[in-house]
């Protein structure tokens, strides 16, 4: 069985204090604890490349894991919408030189944005089955500031850049991949969009869809396992703002708010990287023994996902 | 077991002269037809999206299997360097929506160029199984005329716009998906490139990477299967060149040369689209039983597979 053994990530050190950035737009500071969900947000150097933020990740994840070695990844797959390269090549080709790997290593991207992660989940345990791979690294990086109008008070408060870096194998997984559900509409491909390089997002559109969309989507999940909200000891939403993380949560009631993890990390609205990064911190609780994820965003696309723990960490 | 059940293209309906292109920059047809391989190009409408070219695939092979519902569609999955999208949404999305697929259908956009439909096969397969699913369709659509500089003729003898559509079922398929090898050497990333709104390829470096490394990768497959060049009926290379795919049937040899496919249908290198069109015009040939496939290209990324008949057609 092919699932999760470790994960690990890298926020640029680069901060916009969102506070200030806030109140320049007329905002004030109870505006950003509440609805944005974040008082910084990370951005990465000018001079990083998207190639360089994975190659980041991956370097804390081989730290973290030094029984991992660099001629036992088979696959690197990179999420992102916002590569080096304007069209092409794929950023894992330049990443996979960057770090060293070898060159039977298969190397491809996803184009999927806040969804990604769990989508890749399946994609890439997917790929190493039919493949009969051990061991690949998944890396999510999308760096929004590529693509940010600083003008723009819809998305310039909200998104971070950083990147994570998960290391799935058949060797002792901690986290296996359970039932799933996937779903997209691109009748809402315009509310999250770049056009003449500038990243466009209808934030009320997406704040309704997300709203309504994501706990049947979740249910749907549970269903297909026979378990309910009951039998889930964590939820790992998408980070999208603080305002749709709460939204979700007093949807679910009280008994399940309180489930549901919420942390930006200081870093904001990571798109991909955001559940990733909350598996990282918080799923070495030995006491969550089944996690829902679930990830909404550009497409419009929507995943969730349960995640069984299968061994100790 | 999934495998593939049918394949459809779609070529749009545009020409170049690709005689008269060449002469205008001092080469004959002799070079035309031996070395570039196509004395037309094909090239999309400026109005014509990439989405438009998956929708016309899909659409063709929706018709060719009436059986086929959309409603069946579990997975969309397009493989494509030059989306609609500068950047997000992937168009997948928007390909799903102009269909009219449910909301159901999982999408995702694969960013690979040339060796894009054998990673794909095993990508799409392998969601499948990870998740259950029955049907899916890939689609392959990468129309390089939207970054093509047209005074540049290391490229703008050689390509061509298309999009193809494959049904991957687990319902009867006709071809088996038998071992796979792939490989990526970002090293080579500079050798296929996007800068400026124009593609760049440094041809000499491409064909000598494709002619040094496509056999031994073939080999490695047939290897994994106890198999050997005799055991095979057909060779269905990317059609890069004329130039290349000679090079390569040169290189196996007299016995296995004829087996190799040359065939750019008048469209030119159609990117990953290439190796499905093959598929698609040869392979109901019922003395194919074991075929190679083999793409190499931007990354630099490479793959080959051997598809085995597990069904007539």
């Amino acid at each position: 069985m092919i699932g999760i053994r470790s994960i690990a990530s890298y926020i640029p050190e680069g901060r916009i204090d969102n506070v200030a950035q806030a109140q320049s737009f007329g905002r004030d500071e109870e505006f950003v604890v509440n609805k944005l969900g974040t008082k910084t947000l990370s951005v990465k150097d000018e001079a990083q490349e998207t190639s360089d933020l994975c190659v980041k990740a991956v370097d804390n994840l081989l730290a973290k894991n030094p029984q991992l070695k660099k001629e036992d990844i088979q696959a690197l797959v990179v999420i992102t919408q916002n590569g080096d390269a304007e069209a092409l090549p794929h950023t894992s080709a330049i990443a996979q030189h960057k770090l060293g790997l070898p060159t039977t290593t298969a190397c491809f991207d996803i184009s999927l944005g806040c969804s990604g992660y769990v989508y890749g989940l399946y994609i890439v345990q997917g790929f190493m089955q039919a493949t009969g791979m051990k061991n690949a690294v998944m890396v999510t990086a999308d760096p929004y500031s590529k693509i940010m109008d600083r003008n723009d008070r819809m998305t310039t408060l909200l998104f971070g850049d950083a990147a994570t870096a998960t290391w799935m194998t058949s060797d002792e997984p901690v986290w296996k991949l359970s039932a799933q559900s996937f779903g997209g509409d691109g009748a809402g491909a315009e509310y999250l969009k770049v056009e003449d390089g500038h990243f466009f997002m209808n934030g009320r559109q997406v704040f309704n869809f997300a709203s309504v969309k994501i706990i049947p989507n979740m249910q749907e999940v549970l269903d297909k396992v026979g378990l309910s909200f009951a039998d889930v000891q964590a939820i790992c939403l998408h980070q999208g703002s603080g305002a749709i993380v709460d939204a979700i949560a007093k949807r679910l009631g009280e008994e399940h708010a309180e489930k549901v993890i919420k942390d930006m990390f200081g870093a904001g609205n990571t798109v991909s990287s955001s559940i990733p990064m909350l598996l990282e911190h918080y799923a070495d609780n030995p006491q969550w023994k089944n996690v829902l994820i679930s990830g909404f965003g550009v497409g419009l696309s929507w995943g969730s996902a349960l995640l069984q723990r299968v061994n100790s960490q």
